[in-house]
């Protein structure tokens, strides 16, 4: 030990910043406080990662599930998707007349916000399923990354995939280093999440799970395609979140992570299987750095699940309390 | 140098086996006979994994896909998962008189196989449908495993996965330890394969795409589960290959790996794309060692993709002469 002490000091001689950096490394979880749900985190990996632990998980089985919006990255004042979907339809109107009088598109191009946003899940899926279909799925692919690497957010002024949470970057890497596979469990469109999830959270196409519109197969000019129909093949939440965790997986998760009602069914999903489970939610209560919103909130409502997060014990992280950062610096 | 060798003859003193096993090591086909396929196989891996190489594809693009019946296992007299199925209706035909009249049904008890095999895909889907809906997901899984550890083939007397093919078990793992992920793209049940496609062919169950039927989430008796319905969700074969593929994969495969018709939208959806493609289609020719089918087959049919693969340069195996080992030993 001795000899160890006296390298590190001969090391911090030469390398002031070194011990520094050493210690900070040693804590996987930098921007998280700590505070019970760090502790929960942690102890849950170990006990699940450590050999000869009563809870030791073998490695395929080593399966966490995080729902997007609201989890890794924000979602007001309208989930991103949405924002990307009325861009659209504000590039096609003049190719649709019909959309001035036709709703949610006559909202929309009205600005209107709330009022498409109180269509719910199901007009975002009409105004997804127009303003997508026809479209084949590498032309859609290139949509989407030209609008995400451009988009601005109309609070911050950031690119959207600057407003994902630095906390959540944190605990993916944590559970990668510890065996763990990442997949995403999102109401969001597949197709809309694939583009970008690789470089941003470090998962990648095969690992996405969302909901999905119907595809057809054609052959255009000889080259075969892959054209987005405008009929919805799955809805990724809520009931739907085990569906797709079961087509695209097919092996229950150990860990699931959420923020709202829609992950409720991911979470019960989770916790009914034998050995160790984690289930956690991000409360968004921190008006100043990020939003307030919980059980009457249009969008990543948090009710049943928070009252069934309660009752059995699940970890509620606090954003205010248990964060000390939010987005990446 | 000599220094090297001469260790391994020291080695070679202790354990006399070490140096055949250590040159049989260095052919990582050693079930293949070296013809072109094999020869063709091992230049696209080079071209594609080696540093520098003008072809070189980074490990994320790196997907392989396969069919699985009768590419990496046997798919004769019947598809293996119709033999399941045909086990599960003569099971639970006492609780079902009404298929003493219906097709196939009507058929399959009194063995006419031929007259069920000739209601095709649509006719299995049925049987498939009729002998799994209502059960749950796990209860599906139990079934599976019960059968497939302990069901032998008519023929050979060989259980089902005892008649994986040698040659394609170590294509598998040759890809895998040059970075590919491998994935199984059949026409055959999701379900069905899960539960033992890890253990035979090293691939888990988030790397299998095939047929479904849809699945609706419940809660019973406060526990979740996920019931199948009789409604089918995804026909994996044919043009549903490549809609499958961009469901679960959401990239497009740089090799795939087939027998049939089913096949050919696999091959074309794989080949379409930019740089280094590779398509291989097996040729059950050889009557002696396992079976010979091709154009006139109700089976596997090889006869479009068999064109267009000749047309297009893709690699036909032939069993009989490419192969020095059909089942694993």
């Amino acid at each position: 030990m001795k000899h160890v002490i006296r390298n590190s000091c001969a090391l911090a001689t030469l390398f002031p910043g070194l011990l520094t950096l050493a210690s900070r490394a040693a804590d996987p979880l930098p921007s998280w406080n700590d505070t019970a749900p760090k502790r929960a985190i942690i102890a849950f990996v170990e006990t699940t990662t450590k050999t000869g632990s009563p809870n030791f998980v073998l490695l395929p089985e080593r399966i966490a599930t995080f729902d997007n919006d609201g989890c890794l990255w924000a979602e007001q004042p309208m989930y991103f998707q949405l924002a990307f979907a009325f861009d659209r339809v504000k590039t096609l109107a003049p190719q649709h007349p019909e959309w001035q009088t036709e709703e949610p598109f006559a909202s929309l191009l009205k600005g209107d916000v709330k009022a498409v946003a109180a269509t719910g899940e199901k007009g975002a899926m009409q105004i997804v399923a127009a303003t997508h279909a026809g479209l084949t799925t590498e032309e859609f692919s290139k949509i989407v990354t030209d609008w995400i690497t451009t988009a601005k957010h109309p609070k911050t002024g950031k690119l959207y995939t600057q407003m994902v949470y630095q906390p959540m970057l944190e605990l993916l890497a944590y559970l990668r280093a510890n065996g763990f596979k990442t997949f995403i469990v999102s109401g969001g469109g597949i197709e809309f999440m694939r583009p970008w999830t690789e470089k941003v959270y470090g998962i990648p196409p095969e690992q996405i799970v969302g909901s999905s519109l119907k595809l057809k197969f054609e052959m255009r000019a000889g080259k075969p395609v892959l054209v987005k129909l405008p009929a919805v093949d799955l809805i990724d939440d809520k009931e739907g979140k085990p569906v797709g965790i079961q087509l695209h997986i097919g092996r229950r998760p150990i860990a699931a992570f959420g923020n709202s009602d829609g992950d409720l069914q991911m979470l019960q999903w989770t916790t009914a299987g034998p050995g160790a489970r984690f289930a956690l939610l991000v409360h968004h209560d921190d008006a100043e750095r990020e939003w307030a919103y919980d059980r009457e909130s249009h969008i990543g409502q948090l009710n049943k699940a928070w009252d069934e997060a309660v009752a059995r014990g699940w970890t509620v992280v606090s954003m205010k309390r248990d964060w000390n950062t939010i987005f990446p610096k």
